[in-house]
């Protein structure tokens, strides 16, 4: 149960961090959309560990294969199925650290729920891993989004309490990828990359902030009162094992706002109704009003440390001490933020569906 | 679309604010389970704007009636249909300003999604009073959640700009019936108090923060990886008309702390694993891990104020300014208070049922 | 659980035999449909017992009220909540024989699976009364049907094993509505209403079979391999109490004939692919084919007989006969005839949706 | 859309015939249940074409292979992935008819609905071959009904007009399995066997009559008004390529009987109420009763038949034959018979979890 999203672009995740593989089912996807594996490579690599300072995961190469719904480079309107093959599995420390949950992770509630039966290596079902089933699934949906001129971006602007300085469309869309963070504020950078390497040396690790932003979101997406853009954007951005938090717009800041700063005035501008400000996010009673859609995610710190941290011996049921050996990233932020957009294009691609703004076959 | 929430228990919510009533329909609950007209009365209570500082809109008895799935007192297994009847129904200011969105609202929004076609009066169906809906069904939701022991509460912890200090959960449970605010803070309360009416006297508005807690939740509810705790309460929390934002434990203050300091370490109390902080608000890899589960949402000022603001006349599509007249709260927080609780509860009870914890016959 | 239908167009039946009322919500219909309760009316006064012969059951007025989604006599986008009053309610008899089920009722599967908790009264949830909520349903359907040239028309092909000969469309047309039974052969319906003369002597019932045929379906309805035409359709038909079987075009016939008899030629018509014969009855691998949809459904004889039959008494359990008094249809064919017309409409109007063929606003 | 079936146990299914492979995720299965691939490949072999007379497809291995969800022999709780790699693939006959549709296959009306772009291959995603996703998740399924001691079985009841004897319970578990039509009758199966031989000669084909049999089930499956015992039945056994219809107990043979006939009264045995016949084939108002569920499903002769056929050149719009080469089914019924045990098993299981009968974790 539960690893299904969508209700008329449907993507289905499976997989384990070091079982055969991982990937995904996409179901609803309009016949005659060109797809190759290289499209979805691309978002793939974007996720990778790759030089960044802030991570030091496994290299995998992460090739994308296609076992099903693409016939002649184009969707055939049957189910898609992608997969991501597992190589480098060396899975001993997981079995020394098995009955010892760590801190701040899945290990014990995943214990607890399934009976011990989980899949317990390298987190298994919720290791950061399976998170590139849903960028696969994001790399076709923003094929289809792109069918609507919708972009879809998200940047990096907090990292250990380091705030990016607020920058245009134009610089975001432009330095986000000129930088390992993936942030557009490339003075706030540098000083992310000092706290990070600190960090780093104290065995430690650090949290942040990233915002996604949609663009040319046509009013009118939004089914209220349940299925809202917005609570479908958080439920989809939860689903990012770290996320603690969402917010859209001026978000938890509208609290100490009073009515007249926080509403967004509307006025003509080029014969099109928009507002003045933006503290709606670009969605009003649940329904995107043309703005651009602004949602904003916190991630907390990787909870996987070097420094030894108290835990239990759930077979012992023992007080004990636990120190993670092995990979990990310092901080996660930046391999996030592919994850964001991959989970805002797929919750907006499927209210766009509901909407009837996409064709059931792509001329 | 989108009216109905919860996979095994369902609400579905209908109704207009100025049509003839506002109802819900329960679907999933077990048979067996003692409701009265009574039991749902008590929490719509909560909801009325009484004698606040902080609500001066209409009056409305709100009494519920029960149409169906109702026996003898006790659930049927057959859907429940709760209704409430509206009555004091003026709308001839909404025809005064039908084509005039005011910023903030859905109007804008609605009027685009449907074409002009919805009914525009008090909001419609984006009026707060659907809100009603949300709390008779939470009503039924709460009454499953007590066989199970588990206990959902919700209280202010701030408004415009003001903060209420951390509380124990006795003076939680305690102080936030004491007063309008329904903040655990009597001291903050009466700064609160005092905001309130000074932007009440520039015709303005306040937002605030809620939070709600919800205890002895067992570990291992949440269906990973898109039906977790978190994403279910954030959608369930996000149908509330304000809200702009949900975080859980740390949440947002996360971005700032080292995972040293975030992750929270377990140990034995009582022969029961738990975790000395909880940061993690109850839920780790999305499922619950037996600690309170702690959301906290943004509600943004009352968009509704008496100040003249600028919009845009969507018939003739041309600027213009508009003045609101009539009843409007100057802040909704105290009365979101009790919806936030149903959203908690109605959230978990799904999840619950889920879980199987919750037998489809209550003897 | 189990009382919403379809993914897009959606809905959801409440209300028991003896209580309030019964109802439907309607959720996902467009905008802008223009909708009376005269519409409404309409297709429940077909199901009415009226003068028929067949049926004498109690004499309730079925006034249809639109409590909700309805706005200046269209349809708003929010859901629609339609409900008849329940009036003539007398349930002495049923006092009596609560723990005596009744053979070939829900009595005691709903008693076992509700644990006694059911609204007995009637039959309850379970009585026929509960089609008129799907009857209600359908008429809005029938109106978005119309939008495309859709017709659904049902009628009686058989009752008490006398089979009406095959009449063309036309004639169906026409003659259904000239006879209480709803019977195209108006020869075969003389004798069908002296079989049921004959029986209703007997203190005895009868059943039969009702064919449903859609028009001018494009082709393309249907979602493979789960969401066909056909799968849909038989779902949504079974809902129907009394029904115990559903065939598609050919349907058991086709068991005995071989490949090349069974097999529809495609020949060119008008420029249009059709086929020269319709076994498939209009689906071909659960997707419509353009040709008329057939769908037969087998009533069975109506379970309330005035006969003595042996039954269990489920409070002493103990061996016990019943003999039920009071009003009861001896044959509800004709009646049920209008509830399969809802169905399929409803269904069919979801799968139109679902392939993007009904826009989300009606202009 | 369309390819995910069930709600607490879900299936989904996904590939082609002569693509990579084919294979099914089942989402939503308790952890701990032990499962090998041979509990897997037993059932796929017997979909196996075999030596069979009434069938000579191509061979496959049709090997099963676990891809995720399965840890230490174990279900982890985890979405479970299964795949059958495709071998034998020569689709060179499909080239040449690809716009030539086959009468009585979905090739037209798939051309229609995916505007050319499905895989036409092999009939692509509307081949038989997809049905081994679905004896995969009945396999899984399968396990999990005996937990409850559900036994579900099918047998073929006619091919080609000839009848079997009905036989009781044991004469059709054993005997079913010793001849190759899967007939408890091995008199009629000689008979049967004849037919074929000669339709085989003509170049011609055959359909049938299976009867699924659920035994063991307890009362109170099944959640009416929609998700009927029946109606979801009904569903997913439509979802089997060439069936035409469906009935349950007495099913259409009820429309000639009386209700004092058809109705079955209940009595007391062994202190169990029990009903003394089954015209209700186990389920009354959408709910189990406790007696055998009894669902037989009409198979129409395979459409792909060695005789030439008229169709229409889809490109071309122009009248056309089509003569179909290759190795096809002449009578696909006896391979049918374990689909459709595994569409019942499927289905029942889903209802049970529904029900609350089956733990989240095996223990």
């Amino acid at each position: 149960m539960g690893n299904s999203l969508g209700k008329l672009f449907t993507i289905t995740s499976f997989g384990e961090s070091h079982g055969r593989g991982v990937g995904t089912i996409i179901d609803g996807c309009p016949a005659g959309l060109a797809i190759t594996e290289a499209d979805i490579q691309r978002e793939l690599d974007k996720r990778k560990p790759g030089g960044s300072i802030a991570t030091t995961v496994r290299k995998e190469a992460d090739k994308v294969e296609i076992l099903a719904g693409i016939f002649n480079g184009k969707t055939t309107g049957a189910p898609i199925c992608l997969v991501i093959w597992n190589q480098d599995v060396d899975f001993s420390e997981y079995e020394r650290i098995r009955f010892l949950p760590r801190p701040g992770q899945a290990d014990y509630t995943a214990f607890m729920k399934y009976g011990g039966f989980n899949d317990f290596r390298g987190g298994g079902r919720f290791s950061g891993r399976v998170t590139a089933t849903l960028v696969m699934g994001g790399a076709i949906a923003r094929k289809l989004l792109k069918l609507l001129k919708i972009e879809v971006m998200a940047h990096t602007i907090e990292i250990g309490g380091i705030r990016a300085k607020a920058k245009g469309l134009d610089e975001i869309r432009e330095n986000r990828n000129k930088n390992p963070l993936r942030c557009a504020d490339l003075k706030a950078t540098e000083e992310m990359v000092k706290a990070i390497e600190a960090v780093k040396k104290e065995g430690d690790s650090l949290g942040g902030i990233i915002e996604g932003i949609a663009l040319n979101v046509p009013a009118g997406l939004g089914e209220p009162i349940f299925d809202t853009v917005d609570g479908e954007l958080a439920r989809a951005l939860l689903a990012i094992p770290a996320v603690k938090g969402v917010e859209f717009g001026a978000g938890f800041s509208a609290a100490s706002k009073k009515g007249s700063e926080n509403n967004d005035p509307f006025t003509l501008k080029n014969g099109r109704i928009v507002t003045t400000t933006n503290n709606a996010g670009g969605i009003l009673g649940g329904i995107s009003n043309g703005m651009p859609i602004i949602a904003r995610v916190v991630i907390k710190p990787t909870p996987s440390i070097a420094k030894s941290q108290p835990t239990v011996n759930i077979r012992d049921m023992e007080n004990a001490s636990l120190t993670i050996k092995g990979r990990h990233d310092v901080c996660i932020v930046p391999r996030a933020v592919v994850v964001v957009e991959a989970m805002m294009t797929i919750t907006l691609c499927d209210l766009a569906m509901r909407a009837g703004l996409i064709p059931r076959v792509i001329k």
